[in-house]
């Protein structure tokens, strides 16, 4: 079947998918389609990756199959800097599958698919690229390989979808047909998927995934050599700020050289504020210098504000309440026991740590009208409920 | 009483405490303190303040209360910048009390002390400053006023005691025995009590406090004209880097400005890792480019994992998994219940947040060797569970 003339909105269609790259996303995207009733072909460069997600449950390899059977679907999960290639080789050996990729970046990756598709000794025509869609779940990465995959990895999580557009002209080329297959196999996938031109995607993820990913490499490296005394002031802020600090340097080589220039606009901003508030710090008494720090606290104080809560909903402060709890089993169950018995949503939920007692904070966050009647049910059930 | 005689170890004594200030931190020791035996009193410069202060039951009005009635412990809980001010006042006014300060920095406003007590026309002597201990207990800012304040603000938390020391020959100025009502203050309101060096404590919040501070208001700072459409891909890593962002100005202003040279110390060498960064951005594949970026994701690799867990435990790496559940009442309350009956302690709890869905995950830390014995208990149990 030519899945560009047969959209996924006419009847349910369970198209043959080839995932080229099986590590922690190839084969996730493997168990989930699988899941749904697709039938997969895996086919990775390393016979080890391969052969671990056909073992899991991911899919059939491709090398095993039978000649007859072509995919309708290829998904392209390699590492960002061998996507572009895969694409163009997928999009000629199967001359009718739609091709998407997964990279976390999409602008590059288009614009070298152009290049091949002009060159006239390459076997990628423009044509061809009428049947390429690049996409990007924004799924977790922390860890990699076929083992730690999950078909639910997918799940609620934001999935963009970028038709590719001709820089230039600005004119879509992948077909409308395409680009609804490409959602299609986000929405299966239990994810939420947004559309947007690949340019738009990548200055998106410049701001809201690459420069807290620097911003909080360039904190915890300050740590390397911090004393141990100091460390063992640290509270929340600090943990927060550098918890993504972990990630893998190898993804991220390939990420923000494959995006640098939108990173890169937005790291000259963060730097001429850095530069003021230097200035100002070295001599912090001199006129108009407090009002500088102000200023920057308070533009911070203006962008937070704008993040998205929970489940995309429009940023909303929550009422926060927190319940002191003895650190053993069974003690933040009992709280969130009560309180669903009062019949209050706990709209998010985080643990306080502290150094030394073996006491826990659990801070609830909830609808503002209800925190004053929950943490007077609360209190009266004999917790201990702090509302500051 | 004179406390410089009768050390807390002796017998259990409860002074008699005034507190010259009755913001949130000010009145919050109040109520720790009556609930613990002692005799509270309170005063501000604002009539209001000092007011409600007293109407929850921090204290009583120290001006309602007879000239016999003098403090043997004042807790100076001014801002920042009056600081100093009131705690020479203090030792001038009650010349037998311990006097303590719990201001965010310590090293200049013992700077201050020490100039007022060089100045031959001021009441301060340098005598006066053995019964003087800088502290910092570092708890809950997000809310200000009286009106927040609860005992328990400052359980589990830490606290530092900063005995005054001379900064020229290094000897100490407070008595030991004010040294050690100052950590028996901490200890009685449940906090962590860390003994620690004016500047050394100083330049330690520069790093674990101020530069998290700094860095999630310049993140949040590029928010403030992101198109909603990019906010709308927000994850948990924006979330995380930019949530102390919401800080309050007028108070940052005074933190910042009296530890600037710790701070801006720092701030040279973020500065130095950022333009490395942009220069290699600029021209991301020339040679040595890519090492430069995998450096720096790695050096906050190393930072990250010196920051230590749960109760300042030695830093640990907890297995994770995630359980997916409905967007309602008690769903988390029945996965902890569910853990709580298999027996294994949840070391950590974060809600995870996404975008569109009404399906919430619930990743939960634990003791890397009891994660595949939970995961397979709760998959039995009828839970989705996510490893990776």
């Amino acid at each position: 079947m030519n899945l560009l003339a047969a959209t996924p909105a006419s009847v349910r269609q369970t198209p043959t998918v080839l995932i080229r790259g099986t590590g922690l996303l190839g084969a996730s995207i493997g168990l989930g389609l699988r899941a749904d009733g697709h039938k997969v072909l895996l086919s990775d460069p390393s016979p080890t990756a391969q052969a671990i997600a056909a073992d899991i449950g991911a899919g059939t390899l491709l090398e095993r199959t039978s000649a007859q059977t072509t995919p309708e679907i290829v998904i392209v999960a390699a590492p960002p800097e061998a996507t572009a290639g895969e694409v163009a080789a997928a999009l000629v050996r199967f001359p009718e599958a739609v091709v998407l990729d997964i990279a976390s970046t999409k602008a590059e990756i288009l614009n070298h698919l152009l290049l091949l598709a002009q060159d006239e000794d390459a076997a990628l025509t423009r044509a061809d690229l009428t049947r390429y869609v690049g996409t990007h779940p924004m799924a977790g990465r922390e860890k990699s390989g076929p083992v730690a995959a999950r078909g639910e990895l997918f799940t609620s999580m934001p999935w963009v979808i970028c038709p590719a557009t001709d820089p230039s002209s600005g004119d879509q080329l992948s077909a409308p047909a395409a680009v609804e297959w490409a959602e299609e196999i986000g929405r299966r996938l239990g994810a939420t998927v947004h559309r947007m031109d690949p340019v738009r995607h990548d200055e998106s993820v410049a701001l809201i995934s690459h420069l807290p990913q620097i911003a909080a490499s360039l904190v915890a490296s300050r740590l390397q050599d911090a004393p141990v005394s100091a460390l063992a002031l640290a509270g929340n802020g600090l943990r927060d700020v550098t918890r993504i600090a972990a990630s893998d340097p190898g993804l991220w080589v390939q990420i923000l050289s494959s995006n640098a220039r939108p990173v890169v606009e937005i790291l000259y901003g963060l730097r001429e504020d850095m530069e003021r508030l230097i200035g100002t710090l070295e001599d912090p008494r001199a006129a108009g210098g407090q009002a500088d720090i102000a200023q920057l606290i308070a533009e911070g104080n203006s962008g937070v504000t704008r993040v998205p809560g929970k489940h995309g909903a429009p940023p909303q402060s929550f009422a926060v309440l927190t319940v002191i709890v003895d650190d053993k089993p069974g003690q933040i169950a009992a709280v969130l026991n009560d309180v669903a018995s009062i019949g209050v949503n706990v709209e998010d939920l985080r643990m306080e740590h502290s150094a030394g007692h073996q006491v826990g904070m659990v801070e609830l966050s909830v609808l503002p009208g209800r925190r004053d009647e929950l943490a007077e049910a609360m209190t009266e059930l004999g917790w201990k409920v702090v509302l500051s």
